[in-house]
Formats: structure tokens, sequence, C-alpha cells
């Protein structure tokens, strides 16, 4: 090593040794002849002092950011010159002497944990952004979370397991990323959306508990925090009920938040179901760091003759407070309800006095008005939004506007943490198009998940009703993980096929070797995945995604460091096979037959 | 969980205790109306005995493989029925109850270790093979591989960071698997065929002490034992030298060695040069587990009147006990030699009474015969193999005889372990073309390998004998790793790329991110990284890397399992963009410049 310490592990009990650091100049200053550097590196930084004469003259041409060896001897700061908050503040290193190992041009933007540089600019040059010891201490994280998480599965006799990336197209709800196949032209690859399939395999291989921390791909439209490549701890295990999961997966979240957020996360976590979130919260990852329910009012407006409420569900949520905003504000809540898709966000005001106010008030019967705020639970001084319409989307509208009021409140508590299991959820929704035409039925979680035992043998009655074996762990308003129990049984495996509108082709063509494996004892299992990138994120503090990734992408899937994605050539493009035209199915070897 | 105890773990002790097991029907008896199964599950198995009545009516339909859930009283077996050797053995379970979880089909192969069933098909019913125990601990041990490998590098404060695998294509010798990016309709991402680049420029990072168990991808034509995607623990440090590494890599093999094999690897690993390993061995991977090193008769028969030993290079190998073989075993080794490639394997055997014998002899001089045993170290009975030509040539054909006698003659000890590291390598090798024209200089590791400090400054002046800073671990004949001190300097690098024919313009579209990051300060750095599907191969016994793979590939880069790869739909391929021309270089985003 070019380095006897880790520069920030000196202290006051060093003095007088001679040591070597390694690191970079993260600050140079001249004092009248006498040069001080900060010398950082991965544990930290210290001080070093070149005194005048021949070290100094030396040190004279040091710049930000140069790599530099320095030999010399640990001594007390003269008193006075102590710094309380540096690790190494009490001592400095009297260098006697230098090498530069490597310079530094001028920087694009400075080392800074405050810098003003865009995104852009720090992704392109990342390997400069990742130099602020935040950066680096996310990274870090990142890595201590996969200890702690492998500890926990270890500990329980988990196996890890590789399963393949370049693998068949296996349609779980968003693009797959292809690869063309050079040594069978016309063919091609998919990246895995997810290790589904193989864990279930694996499973059916008598693994029994099998874990990895997996490499997933999505070829989505990219909205401002997607990664079209992310990684998640993915998890499954056989002969195991709901409450199994649920347990082994609170194990490694609290773990987690205990190790690297020193929190001691409550358990049980506490279960809500789908239908009980999505009445009181408007969505199935409620924030419970705070209150605010949903009320529903249907009932109360049921022979309302304000036309806006004669719907098949009517809502509220109350803003503490509210009733002061101006006009424009209320006005800014309307233009925030567009943007959502929403034709506004009807609302009433409460002065101090008990009086409604605002637009919608003139329209409700003085019954309709005098029980109002009692039935939300607002006091004088609030205001109380509305949504009516589709249950799923006035709700889905309020569920939006009540974590947008507890913001601007300013109701959430930034260390608190709040963890709930959402189970229970539907098992199909339906698919319709731009014109509001049915489609036929789509599987909320993905079609390998098993309706729970009411359900199991007549969810094709009705498949809106069905419920299944899910369950999602949400953290301060973001899913952090879910998964379910499967379906292991063929003939089921093939009616929820069915309704999903496959055919047997169909199924045999893209399943088959699923629906086969299952007609060789395949154990009863179910499993998790946890958004990886997420959990950092949320255990750093970070605002993004891209800050707990070493290299991440735009939002356009592009890399501002290596330009990619960029064209090929067009040998590569020949090479690969690309425009090659799949040999005849004859020549194909055999999809496993249903039989 | 469906089970209070894994089978495996029954032993006497838990006698007269009321049990659940749940697992495999692996063995089914019918003993005049007692039935009795061997229960498996990843534990192990037991014995379950389902009494005459009801209970075994009940048991009479289950078949090999059926999944079931059985309750029960664990009893003694009677005497003289204990099966020593069965961990579980002494005890049977007396079922009281019985759940047929699921059911399976008439199997395609029996679960046997000793299956006649071929590859093909048992990679197409993998989740059949891997119910094998031998197959399932392959699995685990890798598992533990993972494990064991993290712990020393967490102990040393290595940080586990993931790097990207849609990325931008880098050639390092072989060709990228290519990805079309839907979004940059005409641009291609590549999977990395390893994260090299992405861990310097984490060095650049500051990053200082990386690693990562990395997925990485070659589109090669696949020979037997290759698969298009593979797995190696990556490693890369800052300030470091070749001893830092080394001892780093010589740590974590140890570990793995000592835990897995029970094999205490002395440490340090001896090295050899990459000279003397050609010339004493003939490959830069020795199998130092037995002797039967080559000799160089180049100065021997420098005055010889032999055409065939008129050549640049003269050498032999003895094989002891080799002149008996008969005529038709000496005409085997000539094809044997063809098919590598040579010409033939010329040879003399020396008879008991010290006789010179062969097709060659005749053409030797007196003194020729007279001291040639002895210049080889050979022994009556023994035989004598001979190769010349171009040095690296003839040394490959003896290297690979050496290999061959030691096999044949039974000179392995298949329970030894020899470990070498092979230090300075050559940086660079002629590239020639297929009429032996040369096409220039190739770089023998890759090309960000820094030339060692002799060579540094004037590798130009005599490419062919410039040395890199490079290591290889060799573990009985395979390379098991292998890494190199980096280039960090922007002009050394350039000077790389020069030589090896790229100008300008190319360095700065394919690398100019890295030439780039040179600029800003780079510590020196070096790193290495390890082959683990070999490693696991190796540890587990295996024959084949094909058996430390979950889901392998054919040689053809073909899942039996899945049928991937597969046609895709035009649909598939419109979307992906595949077709579409890259846009101008004016819409791409600037490829940084060298400035």
């Amino acid at each position: 090593m070019m380095r006897t310490h880790p520069a920030g592990t000196l202290r006051a009990e060093h003095t007088g040794q001679s040591v070597t650091l390694a690191g970079w100049v993260a600050r140079r200053r001249d004092h009248g002849g006498v040069i001080f550097i900060d010398l950082r590196d991965g544990s930290g930084a210290a001080q070093v002092v070149f005194r005048e004469g021949e070290m100094a003259q030396r040190a004279h041409r040091l710049r930000s950011e140069f790599v530099v060896q320095v030999t010399g001897q640990v001594a007390r700061r003269p008193a006075g010159n102590e710094n309380a908050e540096l690790a190494t503040g009490e001592i400095e290193v009297l260098a006697t002497e230098l090498t530069v190992l490597s310079e530094s041009a001028p920087l694009p933007f400075p080392i800074d944990e405050h810098t003003e540089a865009g995104e852009e600019v720090r992704l392109r040059y990342r390997y400069l952004d990742l130099r602020r010891p935040a950066a680096a201490a996310a990274l870090r994280l990142r890595s201590e979370a996969n200890r702690i998480a492998r500890a926990v599965l270890h500990e329980r006799d988990f196996v890890e397991v590789e399963t393949p990336t370049l693998t068949r197209s296996t349609p779980e709800g968003a693009r797959d990323f292809l690869v063309p196949a050079r040594l069978r032209p016309g063919s091609w690859y998919a990246l895995p959306q997810s290790p589904q399939l193989f864990k279930q395999l694996l499973m059916v291989a008598g693994a029994e508990r099998y874990y990895q921390i997996a490499r997933c791909y999505r070829d989505e439209d990219f909205r401002a925090d997607r990664q079209p490549e992310f990684t998640q701890l993915d998890i499954e295990m056989s002969f195991v009920d709901q409450d199994d999961v649920i347990e082994l997966g609170e194990a490694v979240i609290a773990a987690l938040w205990s190790q690297l957020a020193g929190f001691e996360i409550p358990l049980p976590i506490p279960r809500m179901t789908y239908a009980e979130a999505m009445a009181r919260y408007g969505t199935d990852k409620p924030d419970l760091r705070f209150g605010l329910e949903l009320t529903e009012l249907t009932d109360y407006f049921a022979d309302t003759g304000f036309r806006v409420f004669q719907a098949p569900y009517v809502g509220a949520v109350v803003m503490p407070g509210g009733a002061d905003q101006p006009r424009r504000q209320f006005d800014a809540w309307q233009e925030w309800a567009r943007q959502r898709g929403a034709r506004g966000l009807a609302y009433v005001t409460i002065s101090a006095g008990g009086e409604l106010g605002g637009p919608v008030a003139k329209n409700l019967t003085e019954a309709e008005r005098d029980g109002l705020a009692k039935a939300v639970g607002a006091s004088p001084g609030d205001a109380i939004f509305f949504a009516a319409g589709h249950p799923a989307d006035a709700r889905a509208l309020l569920g939006a506007a009540r974590v947008e009021i507890a913001r601007r409140v300013g109701l959430i508590d930034e260390d608190a943490w709040a963890f709930v299991w959402v189970i229970d959820a539907p098992m199909f929704e339906r698919v319709r198009d731009e014109k509001g035409d049915d489609l036929g039925w789509t599987a909320v979680h993905h079609p390998f998940t098993a309706p729970n035992e009411e359900w199991i043998d007549r969810f094709e009655q009705a498949p809106d009703q069905a419920l299944a074996h899910a369950y999602d762990i949400v953290a301060n308003g973001h899913e952090i993980g879910g998964g379910s129990i499967r379906i292991h049984r063929r003939d089921v495996q093939q009616r929820v096929f069915e309704l999903l509108g496959m055919d047997e082709t169909e199924q045999r063509e893209k399943f088959g070797f699923l629906l086969e494996a299952f007609q060789y004892g395949p154990p009863p299992h179910g499993g998790i995945a946890f958004g990886w990138d997420r959990i950092c994120m949320l255990l750093t503090g970070a605002d993004s995604l891209r800050d707990v990734i070493a290299f991440p992408k735009t939002g356009g899937g592009f890399d501002p460091l290596t330009s990619a994605p960029a064209p090929i050539t067009a040998e590569q493009r020949r090479e690969a096979g690309v425009d090659a035209r799949p040999a005849q199915p004859a020549d194909s070897p055999a999809v496993p037959t249903l039989g």
C-alpha cells in the first residue's frame, strides 16, 4: 500500500509517529509561505503542513484534486488551531516528503456538497460527483444494506442463486429489452423484467429458500425517476403461507432500518386490506406518518340536488387551516387537479365563525351545509376538498390531495417512519381503451399470483371481486416491496391465463415450460421482492433513485458519462444477425407441449 | 410453515414427538399392506410409515415426486431395520395424517445421481435435474462461496458497487451483445464484457476498494464449456502495488479453499514468471500437481543434421514408462497432435537396455543418441516426445502433451491442489492473418494494463519484449483469476492505444470518457477478477461449468428449458426500433473531446 494510515483515522494518540498518506488535495491554503492542504481519502481528511523552505516550494504547485503521497510526522495542532468539527482536528501532519501521483485539470464544478452544478453535468462527470462525501456514503450504505440483508437470509438458510439474464421474453406488463442472438440468427434473447419464472422453477426444483440481489430490466417510457435497469432483493420460499413470507420480510426490513437508520421498527408491522387503504387513504401506498383520512360522503349526499355530487362516489379530505388560502391558491389547486387528469377540485371553506364559503357552498342545502363540518371532522378555519365520480378515480385524486395537503401544512415528520402491509389486493382489474371500452382483464399483481382460498375455485364468477394472496409493504407512502403466494396448480394457472384472454396456443408458447414444470410435483410456494434502489434511497434520505446508483441514466435512458446508447457499425449489425429472418419453426427446438 | 421439522434433521432424540413434514416422495415401497416412503426435502430424507388400514389405503396412490405433507409420531425403527447410511436412519415417522399437496406425472428420467439421461434432456427439465442432492449441493456451495468471499472483502473495508449492464460497446477482445434502445431509435446499448471501465472510473471517483460479483457477457463462438453470460468476482483497489492485490487475492482464495474444500493453501502462493511458465510447462496455466517439465534441446541440437530439429526451438517431454506403448498408440499420439494443429509428434523410445528406438532415432548421430536420455532426464522404459519450430507453437504442443501424458500415466493426484501466480506477462503480441502477415499488435491482457516500471517509458521500442504489470492465478492448470495494475496516466494510455493502432478519433469515440476522467486526479490503481463459475466448478469437483450454474445454456447459447432465444413478433421489432436509422451526429449528445 502506498500509505501507512488512512488519513481520516489519525488522532492525537498518533502524535510523534511517522506516517505516509495518499489521497486527494481537497483544499490548499497558503499562509505566508507555509502551505496547508486537506488531504482527503476514503476514510476522511487530515491537514498536512508544508513548512517554509523546500517542502513548501514543492507543495506550491499543488492544486485541487491532485493526487499526492505525503510522508511526515503527526503533530498536535498549535493550541487554538484545533478543529472540533473534524475527526482529525486535533492533529496535523508535518510533511517531509511529497510525491505527486497525478495532477488534475481545473474541475468542471467544485467537489462540494452544496454544488450548484446541474444533474446532467454531474452525471457526465460522475467520477467527480462521487468524490463528494455524501455521494460516496450513499454507495457505502448500499453495500452495507446488501450485507445486512444477506446476513438475515443466510442465518435462515436461504441459498443465493443467480438466474439467467439472457432469457426468453416473458411479458410481465412492461416491454422487454431484446438482444439479437448471433448464433441463432433471427432469434432474440430478452432481458428479464424479474427472475419471477426462474425462482418459481427453483421452487419446483426443491430449492425451498432462494434469494438473489437481482438486476431487472424494463423498457418503459421513462418517468423522471425510472431507470431501465434496476435492482431487487428477490426472495422465494416453499411450503409457506402468507404469514411466513411477511415474517421474513419484516426481519429483513427491521434489520436494515435498525442498523442503517437507527430505527427499531415495532413488529409486527400493521396490516391493512387493499380495500381499507383505498377507502381511508385513496391509495394502495398510504403514507401513515400523518392522519388526514378521506371521508366518504356518498350516503351523505345521496339525495343532493347538486349535480356534481350526484355520483357513485363522493368523498372529501380536510386541509387544516386551509380556509384562509387566497383565491389564487385555490385556483392553483384546480390546476394541480387538472394536471392529474381530473376536472377540478371542489372545495368549501369554513370561516372562523363556522360559515361555509367557496363556490360549492351555495349549491348545498342548509341541512347539507350544517352537518358537513361534523361529517368530515373539519373545524373552523379548515378547507374541505371534494372529489366525486368513479370511486377509483375520485379516491386517487383525494389520496393525492391528502399527501399534498400534508406537505403544504407541514404535517409530515421527516424523521418518522411508518410501515404498513397492504394485503388482500384484487386479483384482476378491467383494461379499457381510451374510449372506455372493455378490453378484458389484467392481473393487478402478475398472472402467477394465487387467488386466496375463498376465490381459488370461483374467481371467474366475479373477477373484479376476487382477492389475491398478495402483500405489499409500504414505507412512508413508498411501495418498497411486494409479493404473493404463487399459483402452483397447473389447472389454476391455466384458468388464470384463460381469464386474461390467453388461449391454449398462446399459453403454450409463452409459458409452456412453467405449465409443464407444474406437472412434476410443484410445492406450494410464495415470495417477495424488495425494490432495492428505493429502499436504499429511503435509508440515505436521498431525493432520487439516481443518488443510490453508481452510474445512473437520465430520464431517457441515456448515460451522459459514456454516451450510451450509441449507434452501431454496419459490421456489428451484420454480425449480430439483426436482420436475419428466423428459421422455420420446423428448424426450431420444439416448444414443450401441454400434453 | 407447512412443516414443524426439516425431514433430514430427525434423530433418535425426537422419538415420541409429533412432527409434520413436507416434501417429495423420493421412494415408495409396499410391504404387505404397510407403505413406506422416503420423504425428501432440502435437508435430507426421512422414512415415513403408513400402517395398515386407512392411512395405508390413502398412501397407496402416492407416486414418485408427489409433494406431501405428513403428520405423525417419530419412532425408533425396529431393531435390525436401522440404516446407518442415512442421517435419519435410526428413526421413522408413523403417519397419522397425509395431505397430497401436488401430484407428479411419470418423470422423463429418474431423480438419481447415476442417471443415464443425456444433458440436453436434463437441461430441458432442469427443475427435475436439480432435485438430485449433488446438483442441489452445487448450488448451495456456490452460495457459500459468495458468502465467504464477501466476508473477506467486507472485513477489509471493500464496498460492493453495482455497475450498469446497459452500457456502451467497449471492445475487449470479444463481440458485445447488443440491445436496441427504443427511446433513442437507431442507438444500441451493449452488455458489458466486464465492469472494467466502470471499476476504473470508481477508482477515479475515490471509491478506493470496490468489489462486485458481476454478470458479464461475451458473444463468442461457443466452445463446449463457454456460456454467453458468466460471473466474475470483480475487485479493484487504489494506491496499491502488485503485492497488495496478490495478497488480497490469496486471502480470498485461501478462505474459499479452507472452508469449502478443507484445504489450507500454503501462503504465499508461489510466483512464476510468464517466461518461466512457458519454458518449463509450455503454457501460462501450468498444472503443478506433477512434474514432467519440458526440456529445451535447441542448443543440444544446434548442429544436428536432422532437418526436423533444425528449428528456432527444439524441446522435449518425457513419458515415464512410455516405451512399451504399442505402435498404434504412438500413431494415436500423432493424430492427437494433428488435431491440435501440429504436423505430428516426434518421439524416441528407450528400451529396458537403454537402446533408443522409434523413427526419429535413426536420424540422430551417435553422440546425439548417447546424451539424449541424460539431457531430458529419461530412464530406460520411457518415451521422449519432441516438438520443434516456433517456440510458442512448439512449447504449446509439448505443454499439452505433458498434461495428456500425466493423465494417461496417472501422475495426477486428483485430491491435490497446486496454485501458482504467473507474473510478468508480455504487454503485447503480434496479430497475424491466416497467411501469417503482420496485422499489428494486440494486448495480451487488455489495453488498460500498465507496463511495468522498466517498460513504461519505452514499450514502443520493443513491444514484443515489454512486460506488463499483470498477474494470473492458476489452480491445477485452470486460470481462476487474473488482473493487473492499470494505467492511470492519460499519456501512457494514449500511447498504448496508439501502439494498438487506434488513432485519436477512434480513441475519442471508444474511450474518450476514460481519457477525460484521467485528467482529473486519477489515483494509481489495480485489481483482479476471479472466474466465479470456474472456481465453483473446481470447488465442487464438477466436470462442467454447467454443473454450477442454475440454468445454463448449451454450447450454442440455447436454453432447452425456456427455448430461448426465440423469434420476436413484428410488433416487438417495430417497437424496439431495431430498424431505425440513427439520428444525425448533430442530434447526438457530444462525445467528450480529448481537449
